[in-house]
């Protein structure tokens, strides 16, 4: 176990300059911290192990440039509310830190949790190519990850909602009504959850026995430009159905229908994922997904405690729900044409 | 909530009847005693859900056809204890039952755990053909198994370990070793947990942009088949390294190349999943896949006991470890062809 004494003897400085600078004392210069939180990080040195009473500091981290917390009708409202549910009766404090591109840039992961006190984290929001995911793989710090998978690192948990159950369950529900020819559309694959979601679509299908070819998805970057290209599309190919990766999207996808001349569900089923609470109220009100936000941010909690504990569960996936609502009916008939006698 | 007094009117008898034939009073008939738990299974009645202070009795129930566990070095031992280890402590009685395909013929899932006033079970070793695993998809009984996964049924959930993550450290290990050219022996495909670690094999290939094709994988029945037809197909194709479904078809690896005339590891690098008592003492020693039982054990009750109590957590996945022995070395440098002057 790495100690004090060892990234003094690295830095050729004294233990107590390393003590102070370790407890942002002000007598320390901003290089020389850096310099010695980066050293105690390199050596896998972290507060957890320091303390007889260990650190009750954790953190809900937020990509604030991804995901919305701070109002009841933001999606992640719930998961933080959760999170603290399970975490503040078991002692801990817990702080809410938004972060974006840029802090990630500037510090390293593992710097900033023992720069700050955190014995652990659970991170929402991150994308595959932001800096902070490239330092999780060989991070030292107890980490959960909602809808994000780091593999091989035994101090990181994936928390989430099994989305190929979902994608079963929303395939198996338009089968019930008679839907044959469904797409999916999605925004662009640049982030776990969307690449999980794309992939399970073409799985369910199959488990469901029903025809498929890489031109039943539409993935783009741009809202738009799914609504504008994929969308009519689909309607072009004779889909009667169609599963959004998110319900925005649906959302969206309704009122572009509407813009279209396209009756929900009339003429096209649409089906959303995550059942954020705007999904009651879309007109026809949203069948969609649910992912329980609550569970998930107890399950955050629940597992990251786990980490801290010697418990090295890598992924926790919890059911997902269908909820049936009205953006979803039988297939149409074909309206037989009607020819001049 | 289904009551007693359902079951009395669904079958036109009176309900102290019914009472009797679901607490097993002698004076009713055994034809009488199954028709009352069918109805009562068929109405969604759980003994569970009855009585005020809930019923404190579970069970491990093991495909004995499958799995062995009654001695230390048999591979579900440690489970079985794991699960003891959490289970006895948080209050409940648990039971072992070894069950076989003829009993699961026989008794419907839900009638055999409401007769035997089980709230709850853990299920090791089922194949996929298996009679209960066709009701495990509409049970109303909480049940936690070991690698399988029940898609859409909010009462069960998968225990396991992370496979993809197990299979992309095993493929990290030999290509850091100057592997390319790696197979991958399996037994049939027809239990969950081979699918899922035969999958995992070309997406770890993927993951880590080695080449792969079909032909890297052979998968029989008989293990003296991969033993005889795959093995040498593989030496002949010029593999250096070769990844088994099992530590058990790994160490029969290890003693075929010893009749080829192959060195383990000078020629062939062989690796094993499940780390069994064994693997430690075959010659040489052999590198594997860690799965920690007495963690998994653990998590099935964990797992269980959170569907007893509404957390509807549908898949909970272990970190792997890679256990680095001796059956592992450099890839082979080819020997340059010796011309006569």
């Amino acid at each position: 176990m790495t100690t004090i004494q060892d990234i003094a003897d690295k830095l050729g400085i004294s233990k107590s300059t390393v003590s102070k600078a370790l407890n942002d004392a002000p007598d320390i210069s901003e290089t020389l911290q850096k310099q010695v939180l980066e050293t105690a990080v390199e050596l896998g040195y972290t507060k957890l192990r320091r303390y007889k009473k260990p650190v009750r500091k954790l953190c809900v981290i937020v990509q604030r440039d991804n995901i919305e917390y701070e109002e009841p009708h933001h999606f992640a409202y719930d998961i933080v509310m959760g999170f603290r549910q399970a975490a503040v009766p078991a002692g801990f404090e817990v702080a809410v830190v938004p972060v974006d591109a840029a802090l990630q840039r500037d510090i390293s992961y593992d710097v900033f949790m023992l720069q700050h006190d955190f014995a652990g984290a659970f991170l929402l929001g991150f994308s595959l190519g932001e800096p902070w995911m490239k330092d999780l793989k060989t991070s030292h710090t107890p980490t959960a990850l909602y809808d994000n998978h780091i593999i091989g690192n035994p101090m990181t948990s994936y928390v989430g909602i099994d989305n190929e159950e979902g994608m079963y369950l929303a395939i198996g529900h338009l089968k019930s009504l008679g839907h044959k020819k469904i797409g999916y559309i999605s925004s662009a694959l640049g982030s776990h959850i969307m690449q999980v979601r794309h992939r399970a679509f073409f799985q369910a299908m199959r488990s469901h026995g029903m025809k498929t070819d890489p031109s039943f998805a539409g993935c783009s970057y741009y809202l738009s430009e799914c609504m504008e290209k994929h969308l009519p599309r689909f309607l072009d190919m004779g889909m009667t159905a169609v599963i959004c990766c998110q319900d925005t999207f649906a959302s969206a996808a309704i009122t572009q229908c509407q813009q279209l001349g396209c009756r929900v569900p009339d003429d096209l089923s649409i089906i959303g994922f995550d059942d954020i609470p705007l999904s009651a109220y879309t007109s026809p009100p949203l069948t969609t997904v649910r992912q329980n936000r609550i569970q998930l941010g107890k399950s955050g909690f629940n597992t990251l405690n786990g980490l801290m504990n010697g418990v090295s569960t890598g992924t926790i996936l919890l059911h997902a729900e269908l909820v049936v609502r009205s953006s979803t009916a039988r297939c149409p008939v074909p309206v037989p044409v009607q020819y001049d006698s």
